[in-house]
């Protein structure tokens, strides 16, 4: 028996198993002792009302310039609970390996989880292992689900888009989709180009204070990229936004593989950045608020709510022309989370 | 485009991906329209104390006797919450699906996902899906988790056994394994095997109606059969339990197919059985109340919380001789759920 690769018998619920989570995964993950273990966690909430979401990570290469694969799921569930303005709590972890992926990567991936949810302030409390033939899943995949609590306030909905409100975008964009698209062909660039994968909830917290009833949407533009968040966002409000594309905040590093590869980085996935539609008033004032935040010093206003139509993004190009912005045809990047 | 066959692009977070969604998915999941979904499900919660889990399934092959892999997904996650005493609420949907899946096979999974839901009173509130490239995956995989509040009652534990208590098993044991088995070998049998799948929340309201504080532990004997959840069990509880091989329900079909093969049907998962440890006094009671539940008829009593000794099983066998018994070693039927 090889110490160094996973098993499958250490899927097997048997003696494996509970040596892989007694040794590696518990410890990591919750420190509760295994012996205190259940078939379900027992978890105590303040609250009539919680957020509950959940989300699957296939992300290719695992690791990435800014994170790997279990920072990825812990931050996405949190930044899923924060966007509806639930103060995120729980989060379970489920694993499927391949047979004889290395102990050691399952180690640092579990220690990144662990890391994450610390800075995120939510706890791992729950989880299953599963482990499959080699050849029938490509190294790891990871499950999160996440249960937020809505201590104060209304949920927010990507239906609260009105006439007139301001869109923010937290920072540049593109930056995770092009940093692991990066690794996954090996691209060697002058600048190494960092994922943005990062817990959203502390910004979330202090822009719901500055704003709040303001503040009508929250969405973190992830797989389909800005584009089709924001296209999602006038569909749900049934109103027409408008980009500026002047306005956009995308790393120079970024641009230049896009134009390479001719991708479009209002397409590609960000990690670590959220959408918010404000109420024209705040705007200005939260904009100046999140510049503060070390995960909000490049927020911009992007574009406004603007009149007629249902359902519609057009966007102003740099070069004065105005075109129809749609969501993601096909799929540019396979695997980015 | 194939219109019968998952593509890369269903998984890409844009057109595709809401046309699967809007088409096939969420109709059949929650009827939810996709313009209502946000980031994160918004619930009520009527209880300061809810209970969380998870499961990733993985069975191979997805459809066999008795069930496929979205009854057991859904059936597996309720039954984790009923273990602890939780009445089951929410449940969560993560689909991995490797690129050329079967539409038709999806379809079909996702509606007993359904069934399963509806059956069990639970609502999938929440979900992803996500698809990797032929050959990353083996055709799909599934995580569901739970949520269940604390309505009454305290939640139950493996801890909680207590010197001259009586282990009850619901059923016959071993079902659902070798049904799997049979499948995946592709053996031909006189009588056709059906797994056990069932959510057991039904049956465990009638038992804490009945038993309340008598009811000690429950718990379902999935991976490693029943077994290591025993081990587990008299290891959480530091004590000693004591099974009557005798007593041990065994379907003679599964008895007969584990004979074949060499299997043990203690080791053998079951996905619709539950074990609980019950105060002597109780017993009787509980387990006549048991067998007049369609899935508790085959219940009997099989052991007993015995003298000296801490995280041991002893079995009387069936010619009168005592041997240990200790959890799985190993893992004798990979991808059993």
């Amino acid at each position: 028996m090889n110490d160094d690769l996973i098993l499958l018998g250490h899927g097997s619920g048997g003696v494996l198993s509970h040596k892989l989570l007694s040794d590696l995964i518990i410890p990591a993950l919750s420190g509760t002792p295994l012996s205190g273990q259940d078939d379900a966690a027992v978890l105590n909430i303040d609250a009539g009302r919680i957020a509950f979401t959940t989300d699957s990570y296939v992300v290719d290469p695992i690791f990435f310039p800014g994170g790997n694969i279990g920072s990825l799921a812990v931050n996405g569930t949190v930044n899923d609970l924060a966007m509806v303005g639930a103060t995120p709590l729980y989060v379970s972890c489920g694993l499927i390996i391949e047979e004889g992926f290395s102990r050691k990567e399952l180690s640092a991936i579990v220690t990144s989880m662990r890391q994450a949810a610390d800075l995120a302030g939510v706890r791992i409390v729950t989880g299953d292992t599963k482990v499959v033939p080699r050849g029938k899943a490509d190294r790891i995949f990871i499950n999160t689900a996440g249960i937020g609590a809505f201590v104060t306030g209304q949920p927010l909905s990507g239906a609260n888009a009105k006439l007139g409100d301001k869109v923010i975008v937290s920072g540049t964009i593109g930056d995770h989709g092009i940093a692991v698209m990066a690794a996954r062909e090996g691209l060697s660039l002058a600048t190494e180009i960092q994922s943005d994968c990062a817990a959203l909830n502390g910004l979330v917290n202090e822009m719901l204070a500055m704003a709040g009833d303001s503040l009508r949407v929250l969405r973190d533009p992830t797989r389909g990229g800005v584009a089709t968040t924001i296209k999602e966002i006038a569909v749900q409000s049934a109103v027409t936004i408008t980009l500026d594309e002047a306005a956009l905040p995308v790393d120079p590093a970024v641009r230049g593989v896009c134009s390479i590869l001719g991708l479009d980085p209002l397409y590609v996935a960000n990690e670590g950045k959220l959408l918010a539609v404000v109420a024209p008033a705040a705007a200005e004032a939260l904009l100046e608020r999140m510049r503060q935040h070390p995960l909000g010093k490049n927020s911009a206003i992007i574009g406004e709510v603007a009149t007629a139509g249902v359902g519609k993004v057009q966007m102003k190009t740099a070069v004065g022309g105005v075109r129809s912005v749609e969501m993601l045809a096909g799929e540019q990047l396979p695997r980015i989370c």
